[in-house]
């Protein structure tokens, strides 16, 4: 069965459509440490070229990287995060710090973050962009959104009966 | 070629490893929505049973979910989420913001996070912990971390020519 993920109403699922397995995750880590090249990737990663070469591949048709020009003979390209594969960093941030206090085997982090501008070790920490406050699973309510779609294509994937109305200031949140 | 991400220094890949794949993130997305049962998740997600049944078993095995018997003739379980699973939560809501910014299709959001306490809804940001300003990729140096080993077993893997090294408050990241 071949799934297809982006078109189900569910940003979730459209996000794993594009980045939802592990080699391509870990080709944009690589890239937040500031590797742009096919080589270092494999290298790097230790997988097949064929596999790279299609999650590169993927990785441009989705925005999140671009190819560019930095040899003409024989020609070859490097893979440069866009803004939209920028803006994916936050959840490498996360899955890096999950694993930092559930998976370091007691050895601690292997490899740490740290904050540039004020000189001290980063602790991620996600909280309420409004109110500042630190956010976990038990203090949200999933709503229905504007861009849920009327008529579902997949009825057996509408997760509608599991979702709170939409908020008044609906409008507000699309 | 089975790759095993348990074993490399990096708490990416250590995650990846264990939820790295689409259906064990929706099986962690339908687990925050309530759902609890295996037939409930095979009608959200319409993935093939002995599927279903394997990402189940691997995040039971992994610590996110644990079993628990909820009738017994004939015997079912259902699989809740674990204080591990829960702490997950960031990841998604991370996956599922990044989601919402780019692949809405111009509709807005199909589902909405909103925030029980303060009856708003609810944006994630990404701050550090200690200063509490927002962080992006630009904002953040990787450095070597108390967990990296010093002897990698895969040495095309090793990372710590691409690390800044530790910090001086090395010992208190751990």
């Amino acid at each position: 069965m071949k799934r297809n993920l982006s078109a189900w109403p569910c940003s979730v699922a459209r996000s794993l459509e594009l980045v939802g397995d592990a080699w391509s995750a870990l080709i944009l880590r690589d890239a937040f440490h500031g590797l742009r090249r096919f080589d270092d990737f494999h290298n790097s990663l230790g997988l097949a070229r064929n596999t790279l070469s299609d999650r590169l591949n993927k990785l441009v048709e989705g925005g999140l990287l671009s190819r560019r020009p930095y040899q003409d003979n024989p020609p070859r390209n490097e893979y440069v995060l866009t803004e939209k594969g920028k803006d994916f960093f936050p959840v490498l941030a996360a899955l890096l710090a999950w694993g930092d206090r559930w998976l370091d085997g007691g050895d601690g982090a292997p490899v740490t973050l740290h904050h540039k501008a004020h000189l001290h070790p980063l602790r991620v920490s996600m909280v309420c962009g409004d109110c500042g406050e630190s956010v976990g699973s038990d203090d949200v309510e999933f709503r229905l959104g504007p861009g849920y779609p009327d008529d579902p294509v997949e009825p057996a994937r509408d997760i509608r009966s599991r979702l709170a109305p939409a908020a008044i200031t609906r409008a507000a949140v699309g």
